[in-house]
């Protein structure tokens, strides 16, 4: 089931590294509604579209209440949610396709989707996906190649990756190339 | 516990004017439900009490589901909340008490109460209060000083304002200095 990298040529999915304080360094912040991904679909399905800040203090305004929310540097991928976005918490990065597995498997990531492009389009685009329960997840959610789900016919994901967010640590910065991906 | 009393001679209350982008300028940001003045009491009585940030990404995990949000500069008087914070949302500052009304009334303010600390103490500190229906002012909330809340025998607010943010501005910086408060 771990075919990484058989075809895939180039990664478009950013992985980002935050850093300590990090917020602080964008004049534009995004706030996401949280989902855990141990409540499979539940919380993705349910959590609020409209998240986006308005009027002079730049205030979420979200169509329905929501408990879990993350504030994230204005990062380009999630700059660009009009709506949708959804940032699902992962306890460790098992849950990621081909050599992202290497990480520290004891690192929670943060996955940012958009829920507004359910549909399994492109071979190396990253989607999220219920995990299936064939065991090779502990926790109910993954995240698969677009070329993986193609080839088991899935067509529609919960929907399509546009952020991978590593938590901040203050040692050293292992931030991976692009070359760890392929 | 009421020991400053009478003799409080100066403004407790900070007011910030917010800069554009000044989320950014601050290594920590504060996370806090956001009610609108005109819903009175009713917001401010049900908003989630627990907002801090938590783990690796600093997910803010409220113990309700809410819809309103705001992010701001981790300032001092904010980031000191450790629950019980809110943020309520004025159309324009007519709801503040004394000089202050000076401002220019059309622009919007939030103010950030502690509902941990509903009682009427200190002379000079602000407390939110539901507005009486008075006519004075058309929204259902306002803030009105220790001192006059005393005189009128109420002892109990909805909580005390621990700061009064004021909306960007870029044309020039208007920002009142503490005598314009007495």
């Amino acid at each position: 089931k771990d075919k990484e990298g058989a075809a895939a040529d180039r990664v478009v999915v950013p992985v980002v590294r935050m850093q300590t304080g990090e917020v602080a360094e964008s004049s534009v912040v995004a706030v996401l509604p949280v989902c855990r991904a141990e409540e499979r679909e539940v919380e993705v399905e349910e959590a609020p579209w409209e998240c986006a800040g308005v009027g002079d203090f730049g205030v979420v305004e979200a169509e329905k209440g929501w408990g879990r929310w993350v504030v994230l540097p204005g990062w380009e991928p999630v700059a660009g949610l009009k709506r949708g976005g959804v940032a699902v918490a992962f306890k460790n990065a098992r849950v990621l396709p081909g050599r992202a597995k290497k990480w520290n498997r004891e690192e929670a990531i943060l996955v940012v989707a958009d829920r507004g492009r359910k549909e399994v389009v492109t071979d190396d685009n990253f989607y999220l996906v219920v995990g299936g329960g064939n065991g090779s997840v502990e926790e109910g959610l993954k995240v698969e190649r677009g070329l993986e789900l193609k080839e088991i016919g899935v067509k529609e994901s919960l929907g399509t990756v546009v952020l991978v967010v590593r938590p901040p640590r203050e040692e050293y910065d292992d931030q991976l190339s692009d070359e760890d991906w392929e």
